[in-house]
């Protein structure tokens, strides 16, 4: 033991020389922040960290420490490793899968143990796998709800391939945390929420050592190890010193000779845990389709679909915010029940989770109401650093879900889901058009977002239509007027269009049923050929469909004027009906812009 | 007791039927959820809620009960009780400071405890006053990561002025929550945060007045009333029910000759705690200016601009989510101690404790890195719906921050905060700008949004010049081209106009510091009289800057072509410079594009 604990001691010196070093080729990083956790590094890759397990360092921050770990195990050489944060270098500021074999990317606080659980759900009661996931947890992003959310939901699962170690380095970036160094303050948290959880000295390899084994030994908890630690440690210039956190040390050849200079010590992971990665049984299942003009609402076929393609796609799997019987995923859940997660009210890990599942292959649909999506927004953004595939079902879209009031309602959804990198932002008006594009998120690379209504429309897309991302749908055909729709205002955009028609008005409705991406030339031919646009939406005027509409025209050949009808006021309670007249987005108010700016009427 | 107790007994029943009927009335709304929590809400009215206390319904779909409580209490009359729901009613689905006394809306679970907090925190801290503040919780959201930055915040603040009040009816929306009835397990959980918690039956009205009056006693900690109850208590074929959530009660009048009938009951609220707030003192201080030419940080303007308004005005607070030192609100803190209140990273605790703070009539401003307001994203979309007047400045704006990466990088900021209903969005381009607009910010109604930048800046507004929301100024003048821009990208514009004024094009430059609202008339001219427009952001393509002025030419009478640079690809890290060139938004890349639109080089 004596000279596998010294081996462990130079190792965490190497791993803290080698944060010291990239952080000083760069010019900036958080060497402190690595120091702190060097040691329960060094203990974890040298004997407990196998091939297969899963390392998330929810403090991405400490990326120099990261770094120096991949070069410890051979993943990149000391060249690259002082390419840090360098344009064109894999080791970002942060880390990002740029870098394998990096999960997921981290760097905004609270994120890693969420998805960690993800994760390791996934790995219990998916792949059915005995591989571990760690989490290096900083002690600052305690103090998100996020981690206490993955904390409970991690405690009530059982999951015991689990484990966070918390470095507990006291610092923040400006000052000490709420709760310093007191160990038993963590522990005391959470074990509450059912945890094992070992408070230790994080500098003592031999303490580390034996409680990752009490951890690997642990059955049917998820255990934390609460490590206290110096941030900084081996430098007495910045050791535990307030006002050094995220600078790249002063005197750097003097650290390091400080720390007994460079070494070269190289790490082999553990064997793999192994095992065969369970698979889930198929059968053919045709995706759902609806007679024309049958009245269905979006969500319920969102419901029917997604239970249709789990049955033929053993790697779909679902998760909900306990709104089940809203989102209609409870048609997954009782068909297949092993692939059905319950997230509780939890939104974040909610998110984190589907990212999780996608990090193990899995082809994650998670649901709630499109608005509660905006409780992880910050998920969703850094799902898309972490190039996820995941897929976000949201109903209860805009002022059309009535009485609930505006707390209930998504209203901003489309606009933030557009501005996520990548995303794909979906809005059908119909079950038939929900029932394919369900199907055809499952390929879809990113973040695809799929927002679903309420109330119920009638099927106006025939049931052999092609429905594809990009696309849309001339839903009623004219050339004297464009009314350019999605979800609900499809409805009252036929409407209008039809009482237009009486009229002697020709107005052209296209059902952009797919928002991101928009189908430019179908919106450049209506406004070409219309000579006048109108864009209406069941959501604020500020980023949705109106303003891909303007985007799609932005630089093209014609660029009539457009008028948008969107939602303006503040919404109350109300029917469906009255809301939607009041916002201004019915067919009324459609007609009334259509006659106003309609050569034909002027 | 015999007699007070049969008193709050029938109260309870009261507060049921009136749930009920309130229900029916509407045809829908959460009659079983209030039932629930009818004694418990019975009780506090008589004999323990003050007239000056105050009382945040964080379960807000119990709203037949809030109402049902309002009638008790003489605030709304019989007739009222029964619009709930109705368009044009004050009693919407979910609570809103459109009935008084509402502080805030509720709605979106896990915000009213985080918001409770921040009132609770501006009594004991900023007003000073004895008021105390009870939030009733339900239990599903206690699987809401917010609430523990709740209950960790005022646990480690000790706010004795604080009383969650946590009703346990065991059933959410679907299913059982994870807790169920484990009292114990919620006590625990509660105290290990610093909290005094008491288990209860939530259905004796003995018990349950010992409680308060025991919350009512503890100093030095907030206090949880954990209270086993029973969903749609007193009705036996909803009570304790699956399947029973949000819905009207099938047999009305059965339901309400079961609960006893209707009464009429109706309480006075205790006298209030009195008390005389504190006002902090002010001193005579300039909003700061800085020379022409001056190289400064945006983000330092906003430090110091915002120091000199808190010695000028004594209702002004800072909030930091423990970045203050990059943000700048440390220099607040250093000269308004009393006034600047640490956050820890807890960012929806951050926006929670700043819409308290102006429930109580202070002027918060409260700063992160802007990226991390996406963290609270839900808190500011909810804000809106409340009503509420808060100031929030996120720094670290886009790619120009560079080394550090994507993670903390604010690239979908200008587009989420735009989709906020009655938003104010503000991305100054220099010092002078910030300054300014910081002073406006602070009699700006609704959410505001200031964007700061890492670099510096050259000070290019004159410091006498008026900076206005709503505002631009012409930063270069020309007619050949305009360039729109704002933020770091005015630099970059500005210098691109000087090398295309050598090749004799003549660019204006227009900073719309403004962003929302935008400074629709110089958009316009600037369309209008320079006949092609670029704009350029450090922001993603979607819901920033361009689409604003998209949305400014959407209808106007001249329509030039758009063409919009912005960030389209995952940025990395790398220098300012250098992800401003890879970006395509550098004064190289600005006029690339102006050349190639511009009439003169075609």
């Amino acid at each position: 033991m004596g000279e596998r604990s010294d081996f462990r001691r130079e190792l965490g010196q190497q791993l803290r020389v080698d944060s010291v070093r990239a952080s000083a080729a760069a010019g900036s990083g958080h060497p402190t922040s690595s120091m702190s956790a060097a040691d329960l590094i060094a203990v974890l890759i040298d004997g407990h960290l196998r091939e297969d397990d899963h390392l998330i360092f929810s403090k991405g921050h400490a990326s120099p420490l990261y770094y120096a770990m991949l070069k410890a195990t051979g993943r990149i050489d000391d060249t690259e490793l002082l390419t840090f944060r360098r344009l064109g270098s894999r080791l970002e500021g942060h880390p990002t899968p740029r870098i394998p074999p990096t999960d997921v990317a981290t760097g905004s606080l609270g994120q890693g143990l969420p998805i960690g659980a993800g994760v390791a759900l996934a790995g219990a009661r998916l792949d059915r796998l005995p591989f571990r996931v760690w989490c290096l947890c900083g002690d600052s992003e305690m103090a998100e709800g996020s981690m206490w959310e993955s904390i409970q939901h991690a405690g009530w699962e059982g999951l015991d391939n689990l484990v966070a170690i918390i470095d507990v380095n006291r610092l923040g970036q400006t000052r000490e945390t709420m709760l310093g160094w007191d160990l038993d303050g963590y522990v005391r948290r959470l074990t509450a929420f059912g945890w094992h959880a070992i408070a230790i000295d994080g500098h003592d390899v031999d303490e580390i050592d034996a409680a990752y084994a009490e951890a690997e030994s642990i059955k049917t908890r998820p255990t934390a190890i609460v490590a206290r630690t110096l941030k900084g440690r081996g430098v007495k210039a910045v050791e535990d010193q307030p006002g050094r956190h995220g600078k790249p040390l002063d005197d750097v050849d003097d650290a390091i000779a400080e720390l007994g200079g460079e070494r070269d010590l190289s790490v082999e992971l553990a064997e793999p845990a192994g095992g065969t990665r369970h698979a889930f049984e198929t059968a053919p299942a045709d995706i759902p389709t609806w007679e024309l003009g049958e009245e269905v609402a979006t969500r319920k076929a969102y419901g029917e679909a997604l239970t249709a393609l789990g049955s033929r796609r053993g790697d779909v799997v679902a998760l909900d915010g306990e709104v089940s019987n809203s989102t209609h995923s409870e048609d997954f859940r009782a068909a297949h029940e092993d692939r059905y997660f319950e997230m509780f009210i939890a939104e974040q890990q909610l998110v984190a989770a589907a990212v999780g599942f996608q990090v193990r292959g899995w082809v994650p649909y998670a649901s709630t109401f499109a608005a509660f999506f905006t409780r992880a927004y910050d998920f969703v953004r850094m799902a898309a650093i972490s190039r996820a595939d995941i897929r976000l079902a949201g109903s209860h879209a805009g002022v059309s879900i009535g009485e609930d009031g505006p707390s209930q309602m998504a209203l901003e959804d489309l606009a933030a889901f557009r501005a996520i990198h990548g995303s794909t932002v979906l809005h059908p008006s119909d079950a038939n058009q929900t029932a394919k594009l369900v199907e055809a998120m499952a390929d879809q690379p990113g973040i695809s977002f799929l927002r679903t209504l309420r109330g119920k429309t009638p099927v106006r897309t025939p049931a052999d239509e092609p429905v594809v991302i990009g696309g849309s749908r001339i839903a009623h055909d004219g050339d004297d007027v464009a009314i350019i729709a999605c979800g609900i205002t499809v409805d009252e955009a036929v409407r209008a269009a039809e009482s237009l028609a009486d009229e002697g008005v020709r107005a052209r409705v296209l059902d952009c049923y797919s928002i991101k991406p928009i189908d430019a030339e179908a919106v450049q031919a209506a406004a070409r050929e219309c000579g006048t646009v109108i864009t209406v939406e069941d959501h604020w005027s500020e980023g949705g469909l109106g303003d891909a509409v303007l985007e799609a025209l932005a630089a093209a050949e014609d660029r009539p004027p457009v008028t948008k009808l969107a939602v303006r006021d503040m919404p109350v309670s109300g029917t469906p009906e009255e809301l939607l007249r009041e916002a201004g987005i019915d067919a009324e108010a459609i007609a009334a812009a259509a006659r106003a700016v309609s050569p034909i009427r002027r």
